[in-house]
């Protein structure tokens, strides 16, 4: 994706963005194909200026999920990591199970796997803004704990991510229970 | 993927069904991109054939892996699970970094993913193959080991694969210790 253009907030550019965006939303909530012909026909915006700016339906959700999850944050961490913790996996959990969340991960997928790497770039706001709610996290945690963003990325929401592409689902092992497995072996 | 028709060995329909699983083999292990139309340019067999047999050239991936799993099978495990475990995730961890693993992380994404979920069942052989891999390290450790496929699948899989979908690399923790860890903690 290349730089987006500068835009003020209320201009004809951030509209458009904002109603491409919410287009994106709507198709992937409601499970429908995401390409950029849906997009410009549920927007009203013309395929062209999406091309331009975009290149990719894909970019355009995974854009529409950054926003998405900006505005979340901040996630008003309670400081007890456990908790905030396995809220936080909860909720990943609940969205990978929604239309909009394997879509979005189809997305990640089919962008970071690209054969000839060129579009991998694309993929890093997404990567990073759900590494920074990891890092919230822990930075909040009270008392402080030794844990990384890659250590519940990998015991963590890697467990959440793989049952969903392989569809297969353990006894046990809840995203609460993966959380407290991870503290208790550090 | 409907069901295959009945091959003899050495007859002309396996001669085709091996031809294209070759192809699909040499796209992807160059790093090309694997369509019904390279794989057809590739084999030598009809772009019609091919999209009649898989409709698509992502199934026909699949079932190339499926062979090469079944190929590798028995893993001549050692009753170590520690060390069979280990070995068989060191591998798993050098094939995803492949330009062919990582295809084929692709077409599964894809496939386990979409949207309306009827291209599903194609992805079937291909997951219950590596959980028979997984299956047959356990079943042979001795002493007997309390741990069951899922629990390998989101302890020493699921980060290996999402460290390749996020791209990042945690400071420590490579296969053999994602095992140890796993083991330690039943």
């Amino acid at each position: 994706m290349s730089a987006l253009p500068v835009t003020r907030p209320g201009g004809r550019s951030e509209r458009v963005r904002q109603a491409v965006l919410a287009a994106a939303d709507d198709l992937a909530d409601r499970g429908d194909e995401v390409t950029v012909a849906a997009l410009g026909a549920r927007s009203g915006v013309s395929e062209v200026t999406i091309y331009r700016r975009w290149r990719t339906a894909d970019n355009v959700l995974l854009e529409a999920a950054v926003r998405d999850l900006s505005r979340r944050l901040p996630l008003t961490p309670t400081g007890n990591l456990r908790r905030d913790l396995t809220r936080w996996a909860q909720d990943a959990e609940r969205s990978l199970a929604t239309p909009r969340g394997r879509r979005l991960l189809a997305a990640v997928a089919r962008i970071t796997l690209s054969p000839d790497g060129t579009a991998q770039p694309a993929a890093r706001p997404y990567l990073e803004q759900r590494g920074a709610e990891i890092q919230q996290l822990i930075d909040a945690a009270d008392p402080p704990a030794q844990i990384t963003v890659p250590d519940v990325l990998d015991r963590v929401l890697a467990p959440l991510y793989l049952r969903q592409l392989f569809g297969y689902t353990p006894a046990s092992r809840h995203p609460g229970q993966l959380v407290a497995e991870l503290l208790a072996s550090t």
